[in-house]
């Protein structure tokens, strides 16, 4: 292959990480819309991020697309090769944390139906960690940083911790007044959403690093715990 | 090409899927062990399983190997390639099925160390649910067959149901005596473990689908609530 092949194949790989980058920004905001629907009891913008994942899932399968076209087209070089398909992962992670977002909508418009159970603290909290998470764990994909990727597997504990806080929290408040029962249930949807949300940032960063080292990291994960 | 290495294609083809079957079998098993473990309080079984999983591990690194073997020495054509990043895709949700099964078996590990809170009825049931589920996704995946994958979309329901059930029970003992909390929480855990791997079925599913016929699916599980 000559010098212009290779500088157009960079180009696309360059393009690949760019889409990747864009969908996760896509799906970012549709948590930060996710959370704001709950806290403002805003059932309109719970609509629009239902709405909305249509267009995350057809930039997915664009992505998708473009990785085969690649493969497809070009031979990479295992290294590259093996870029790309942690790319198809790593998109496939995406998607499903889109659908996390979608989810926790459908039990805000649920909650929407009866009075606000409490004022929410640790679920903004929560949110905000896995979003950081998130950001950061294609961060490292894209700049195959495994600082990055350890750091967010190590944020995972945050994570836990306050899902453990809601959980308590939530608890007090069933084992207090059965009425609050299902609406404590949809909050403890909410949080593991988002601790959904947060496995699949570790997938990704487990991902980055196996990509990177050749190293199964998956098993600390399960040692950890949850 | 000619005819020879279309037949040396296909048989790496069936080399996949027999691996990716291997892989569902092992996975399958280790479901098993883990909720035999629950019921019969039996540690040594838990750890067995804990340990087994670095065999799936491995062999999961060694179907994204033939994957990125067959996607490097061939260049298969759309169908074949869209074949292959499916498989890649379905071979990332066994590794993390894998996983739950680990899980569960460490918080059966935790219970054993109090009382059994109660006979467990519900959870062997939706266990054999979600292992039907998943043994299904792979054949509706290695048979490209539709209706097989639908299946399990709608089987997907009776695991909600007896989600709901578990739910429901457990948390009747955490209001009736707060001593219950730490294992009920712990067997709430396992349910959702459970569910998590039938999700994983559903995922498989819904990639057969949108690998035959281009059609995304994964909205209609989202309407239908979780």
């Amino acid at each position: 292959m000559d010098g212009h092949i290779y500088k157009s194949f960079d180009k696309e790989l360059n393009d690949l990480k760019d889409n990747l980058l864009l969908v996760g920004g896509l799906v970012e905001k549709a948590i930060t819309n996710a959370i704001t629907a709950l806290g403002e009891r805003n059932s309109e913008l719970a609509a629009a991020v239902i709405a909305g994942d249509d267009t995350i899932d057809n930039r997915e399968v664009k992505i998708d697309e473009l990785c085969l076209k690649i493969l497809a087209l070009r031979q990479p070089a295992a290294r590259d090769l093996r870029f790309i398909t942690t790319a198809i992962k790593v998109n496939y992670d995406l998607e499903r944390i889109g659908d996390m977002a979608v989810n926790i909508c459908e039990r805000v418009q649920e909650l929407n139906t009866e009075p606000q159970l409490k004022p929410y603290i640790v679920l903004p909290k929560m949110a905000v960690t896995v979003q950081h998470m998130l950001k950061q764990s294609l961060n490292a994909f894209v700049q195959e940083n495994l600082d990055l990727a350890w750091q967010v597997i190590k944020d995972d504990e945050k994570v836990d911790q306050l899902l453990d806080q809601v959980f308590h929290e939530l608890l007090d408040y069933m084992v207090g007044d059965f009425n609050t029962v299902s609406r404590a249930t949809r909050l403890l949807f909410i949080s593991k959403y988002l601790e959904r949300i947060a496995d699949h940032a570790v997938n990704i960063a487990e991902l980055v690093i196996f990509m990177v080292q050749g190293k199964i990291v998956r098993h600390l994960k399960v040692i950890k715990g949850e």
